[in-house]
């Protein structure tokens, strides 16, 4: 007997999860060591010990799972189950939840994998505190001065906030699992982008993660009346950032490349008034690409740019790099794998990038990492209206159930 | 002897004016109705009174201060005596304070006009109540209902502020002037703007006032993450913007004049977070020129150029006018001969377009009516740092007094 995906066991088993933190909205709310978060993970471990897993948890509260030899390296799967504030049911838990199932349909066929497989629920991956508590944790890049001073937007620490569910964060940096314990980390996890849905592919082979540049750029004109000043008079802020974003598509085009991004999210004028002259536009430019040295090019093209609008329009400019996170590669070997795989049970997958952060990324500090993309309805996520079709994440169940079995047959 | 500014006396005047209302950050708050308001009128008067001129307000609390025959058509001519919350030592009071010094250096010269010349000191010109209630008032253009409803921004009516300071607000109704009862009415004031300063000319003779469009814009497209969604798979309504922006200078040169405006002062948008694309933008447009079949034109263009930004975007657009302004032109024969006094008294002035609004244009309803510009230094009004030169403002002083000499020689 082949083990085989059980899709209406684990239906039940995203359900079981997402009866914790339901919000009226329609959206889940299991934010990183709120109550929800913490009895989520009760259950779940319960859920693992009734399967007859080894249960352990670590200093970060990550729930683990173990099935096969207790002491061997291991095949890592899983995701997180802390959700944003008002997020959907498929963001992290998706990706527990097949974790499980593909064990368990393991256990069930009576397949006994050489190389133990250990089914991670991480914790605080969101952004509460920053993200990715759970696999930094694990892959130990936790540092002891971040923890202490680590504080979320209502300026609770992460420290108050463990203790008051009983949880002691110094285990945190004591949690790290040794190199060469985990053999690799797999995660499968909704797409939270249009491509897939766009193309009818139900997989996504994620080759990596794009860095992201955040810079905070502030122009200065003279703010100054709308009616009294004539148009070549101007030192219109305004019409400085308009003249940036307009050449958005050439910086691309010029310096970037197919995986390339570049967002104003954030706008900010002064005065902001209609019959006034925006004096000041404070904004936000985010610059992702899967590439270092592109985005490095693409920040330099940003700045010519931004230069030529300022001096066009008489206007100062300021630009600081608020943060800069270098892009990751997932392992080319596990992806090859999957992609052999996706072939072999003719599942029409696609290699593409990821745009958005996950604990694989981080884990590619520890081992070879790599990861599983599904559709998401119009691109949606982090939001309650957030759906992947169940056509879609039986296929990505799949493959990872196959994957799991490769990888773990020795 | 000829009547001569006396440039002490009419500095002495203006500061006499800036007593009233003075405030910690160094500007003027006298806003219609207020006590600052209502003091520096009284004190007005005095000052007119001990002059020996025939002293009188109306119903809307606006002051004049008569020279000649009481009862003959006269001259009029003056400006306002509120101020913005914390507005300059010169928009308005400067104008009133030369009127008063014209008749003081006509009296001290023994120069009896054949027309009488009446100062006045208009009421609510700023707009605490939506403004240029004074010279409405005499050009009888306010209506029951708006005088019932009008109310400032928090919420206070006009009737009630009006009667707390022991003012019936009906008697507004019963205050228009009779049709030739009025010959003429000139307005001295500052530009509030940067062109004369710019071109190093004292005097600056308006044609007209611009008139005025308010648009309120909206684009909608879909608000998603900024890494997971490629550029070409993006309804980014900020984008749509700044296109429209940039485009602001060619709608004018296809659709518009020397004289035409478009400013967008107003910018939201939604979500306004920086790792989301904006799926709302929402903005003012203020579209203004010194004819109504340009600002149309205008108007027009803008619309369309929005709608092809809104189609190549994949946006939703929607344009409500706010409010419609028409533009106002001031008296020919007016502008003639203060053109002609300015070449007699060598004072280099030019014609130009007021693109703020003034009492004047409201009292072209009524009579013949032309404006004296002043420069504004940096163009800069509304605010603590207004200023005018001193120099500038005797040559607009003594092309006044010209005027009136003139017009009121019969």
């Amino acid at each position: 007997m082949e083990p085989e995906i059980n899709s209406e066991r684990l239906k039940t088993l995203l359900d079981g999860i997402n009866a914790f933190g339901r919000v009226k909205d329609g959206g889940f709310n299991r934010t990183g060591f709120s109550d929800a978060d913490m009895a989520v993970r009760d259950w779940f471990a319960r859920e693992m010990e009734a399967d007859g897993l080894i249960v352990s948890r670590d200093g970060a509260n990550s729930v683990f799972g173990r099935y096969g030899a207790a002491d061997a390296p291991a095949i890592m799967v899983g995701s997180h189950l802390d959700t944003v504030a008002s997020g959907g049911a498929f963001d992290g838990s998706l990706g527990v939840a097949v974790a499980l199932e593909c064990v368990r349909a393991m256990k069930e066929a009576g397949f006994a994998p050489a190389h133990p497989i250990e089914v991670a629920a991480t914790s605080e991956e969101e952004g509460r505190f920053g993200g990715m508590l759970g696999s930094q944790t694990i892959a130990g890049l936790v540092t002891r001065d971040w923890l202490e001073s680590a504080a979320d937007a209502d300026g609770v620490l992460l420290t108050d906030a463990m203790r008051a569910q009983g949880l002691e964060p110094k285990a945190i940096l004591s949690s790290a699992r040794p190199k060469g314990s985990v053999r690799a980390f797999l995660e499968l996890h909704i797409e939270q982008g249009p491509v897939l849905e766009r193309e009818a592919i139900a997989i996504g082979l994620p080759e990596g993660a794009t860095g992201i540049v955040n810079l905070h750029v502030r122009l200065t004109g003279i703010a100054n009346h709308s009616g009294t000043t004539p148009m070549d008079m101007r030192a219109d802020a305004f019409a400085g950032l308009a003249e940036i974003a307009v050449q958005i598509p050439d910086m691309i085009a010029a310096s970037g490349s197919k995986d390339a991004r570049i967002t104003i999210g954030k706008v900010e004028l002064v005065p902001n008034h209609p019959h006034t002259i925006p004096g000041e536009a404070v904004f936000t430019v985010i610059i992702r690409d899967a590439r270092e040295e592109v985005m490095r090019g693409l920040q330099a093209r940003f700045g010519e740019v931004a230069g030529a609008a300022a001096r066009k329009h008489g206007l100062s400019l300021s630009i600081e790099e608020n943060s800069f996170i270098a892009p990751v590669a997932f392992d080319a070997g596990l992806i090859d794998m999957l992609e052999a795989e996706a072939r072999r049970l003719n599942l029409p997958a696609r290699r593409m990038i990821s745009g958005a952060g996950h604990d694989a990324q981080t884990m590619t500090a520890l081992c070879p990492s790599a990861m599983i993309f599904v559709p998401s309805r119009n691109g949606i996520s982090h939001a309650p209206d957030e759906h992947s079709d169940w056509a879609d994440i039986e296929k990505g169940a799949q493959l990872m159930l196959a994957a799991l079995i490769r990888l773990s047959a020795g």
